[in-house]
């Protein structure tokens, strides 16, 4: 489509919303994105560039003067404003500010004071509050004399004289209500505050489980400084719940837009890792080259004991790794869980046992063998499925992400445990 | 907590939000569920029993009179009601629609007519209408006489005279806007129209997309017959989300409050298709059992080759995967993609092959081994790159969720891979 014809592109990208010229950008090859966001010139605004992937957004705002990039974050609210120039060097970022109107600017000065990933950084400061006393009639009007206030907003916050949150109250209520009802009786007075410096998955699970549109963040002292809107916690609970299947793979960030040397080198860290352990396993089996010398065929079988662990193993951990991203296992069900694994675990491991046991005897005639074979099949099947449960629990009660560490020790426990098992078996009964 | 005294529990559990109160309900052991509920009697409303999740919200309705189901059903939203009776046996849910008064059976019976997680079975029916030729006055005015319409709405959509929807208003413009604006100048006419028929899955990344706070749902003929709303969506968003590291561990649902016999199956039968393909691999290894035989130390070996190709191939697998669930991945980047696989593969690769031949040769001090141990895990690692890449966009191509089966085709070349080249190159080369 962009070749020398830039009218033409323009005329069939206009019509497209945002969103779907951020995709077309992500999706032209990384040393052409330049060229075809020139050739689009305006239509590349400040909504396209929110939508924009990190990485694709911070190669083409790279080039641009510190100006041109205060004139978008200016037109964005302020989480979106905040998200365009996190990631700048310093000196980059403070060129933006400088640039910027000094309203704009001690917004988000103030958000990037925040932690990142918090609630901080990702609220806007634009909203309505309106004090108890007022009707609803009052809030229309009072809407009615503000119409610039802000852009989207879906909920009032009604607010004491400190400023702090009494209740809320949502459009459709004052739409629905004649002009004389007071918003004190009209609001709810239960509602989820999302404290500032609260964690943005856990603002996302509050979303998730009370079903919000929007949310007041308070600070500390209890004074409405924000909201948080659902449009902006549904990317986040995507990607939440996205992140832990490359996490649990050491797939790092998983970012098909990252610089391809960045992913080679989280790619590369957890497959020495995973080098380190294979070793220790394959030690395991170099305790046993007596045995492996005289019985060839053990070679072959020794790694359908461990892999068949490490599949069992994977398959508790992604369940339980699950349960605990989505707090559904607490410490009031951890013993029911384990109980629940360790169930399965013995159910399928005699199954398999059994199955490969009349299999290899059907194979090679020994009762021996098979014997040897479906034990540590069983045995190893059990390990998997108690270290599938017990790592993953035991790493997030010490604060350390299941999801990145926890296969890990699992394989290493099933690949051992699969070696020694079977080996040590067949040294002691095979004759 | 639920040691006799039902009152004192009943005044704990009372301020509790109706989806904290589901919480309690499926943290309590399965077999004392059903007197917790009884001790809470009505706490436990159609609120509580919509948020519960599926298992354990049929377990409690299981013991309920169909009238007893049905007086919850009407008190929800269509969509609601139809996910609480849409897994009963057909007996038990025409016993529920018998029950129920003849609009809410009529609504509940023609969402239960569209195929299961479509748009038509989200969404509600309760929404509000207008035509074009409103004015802003005009519509709060009716809103204020027909209070009781609807319970949560947050826009307002413009039909015209054949019930096809022409635009949409956000109640925040209405709000702010004075009462003589005409609803078509304040509408925006560019809206995401959802068809009856569309997969729940690609409404989410819509709604995702757009970040769409609700959305109207048009049949074959373009007529408005529902509305889908973003809290509904919020939950597919999460599940869809994060099932892929379920089904591609081979976990099933991955539900923790599953029947375990459920759970049993659903992971055996992956086992037992993992134990064919570890079976096939292992046959490879038969084929070089005379080499096995002269080098003991290969059997240590042969392990880390295929284990590792295993490593990088999930990672490869994972990014791939998230890519197509994400529509990131599409038939326009799809050769960058295996590019950008391939150079990632072959750096990861040659520097994993370096590593492990300098490992190696301290170990055992043999040159030639440790030659063809890098080799083959050089080899191995372009192997699961190139399969891990290609495997899922090929079942993606052929309509098959590549979430559920590609591991099993990875894994099955990567063993057979890391055996054939590993013990093939030895017997080659090793003297």
């Amino acid at each position: 489509v962009e070749d020398g014809d830039a009218e033409r592109a323009r005329d069939l990208v206009s019509p497209l919303h945002p969103a779907d010229i951020a995709d077309l950008l992500e999706l032209s090859p990384a040393d052409r994105r330049g060229a075809v966001a020139a050739a689009l010139g305006d239509l590349v605004g400040a909504e396209v560039l929110s939508e924009l992937n990190d990485y694709v957004r911070d190669d083409l705002i790279g080039d641009l003067a510190p100006e041109q990039v205060a004139g978008f974050a200016a037109e964005l609210d302020t989480d979106d404003a905040v998200a365009m120039i996190e990631d700048m060097d310093d000196a980059d970022q403070q060129a933006v500010l400088d640039a910027l109107d000094p309203e704009d600017r001690a917004a988000i000065e103030s958000a990037l004071s925040y932690p990142e990933e918090s609630a901080g950084r990702l609220m806007q400061r634009d909203l309505v509050a309106v004090p108890e006393h007022m009707t609803v009639g009052q809030v229309i009007d009072y809407l009615r004399d503000h119409g610039d206030l802000t852009a989207d907003f879906w909920e009032i916050y009604v607010v004491d004289a400190m400023h702090r949150p009494v209740g809320y109250c949502q459009l459709s209520w004052i739409l629905t209500c004649p002009r004389s009802v007071a918003m004190a009786d009209l609001m709810k007075r239960e509602q989820t505050l999302i404290p500032v410096d609260m964690d943005q998955e856990e603002v996302a699970l509050r979303f998730q489980k009370y079903a919000l549109i929007s949310a007041a963040v308070v600070d500390a002292s209890g004074r409405l400084v924000g909201m948080v809107t659902v449009d902006d916690v549904v990317h986040i609970i995507a990607e939440e719940a996205g992140e832990d299947i490359l996490r649990l793979s050491g797939a790092g960030e998983g970012d098909i837009n990252e610089p391809i040397l960045m992913t080679v080198r989280a790619r590369l860290i957890w497959l020495v890792v995973n080098l380190g352990t294979a070793m220790l396993a394959a030690s395991v089996v170099g305790l046993f080259e007596g045995t492996i010398e005289r019985f060839a065929m053990l070679a072959a079988l020794m790694g359908i004991v461990s892999g068949m662990g490490g599949n069992a193993g994977t398959q508790t951990l992604a369940v339980v790794v699950r349960a605990l991203a989505t707090n559904q296992l607490t410490s009031s069900n951890t013993v029911r869980m384990i109980g629940r694994e360790f169930r399965i675990a013995a159910t399928n491991g005699a199954t398999l046992g059994t199955l490969t046991a009349v299999g290899s005897y059907m194979l090679y005639g020994r009762l021996d063998l098979s014997l040897v074979f479906g034990a540590a099949l069983l045995i190893n099947n059990m390990v998997a499925g108690l270290a599938g449960v017990l790592v993953p629990i035991t790493l997030e009660r010490n604060n350390i992400d299941p999801a990145v560490s926890s296969s890990v020790f699992v394989t290493t426990m099933t690949d051992t445990m699969g070696f020694f098992a079977f080996l040590g078996l067949a040294t002691l009964f095979l004759r």
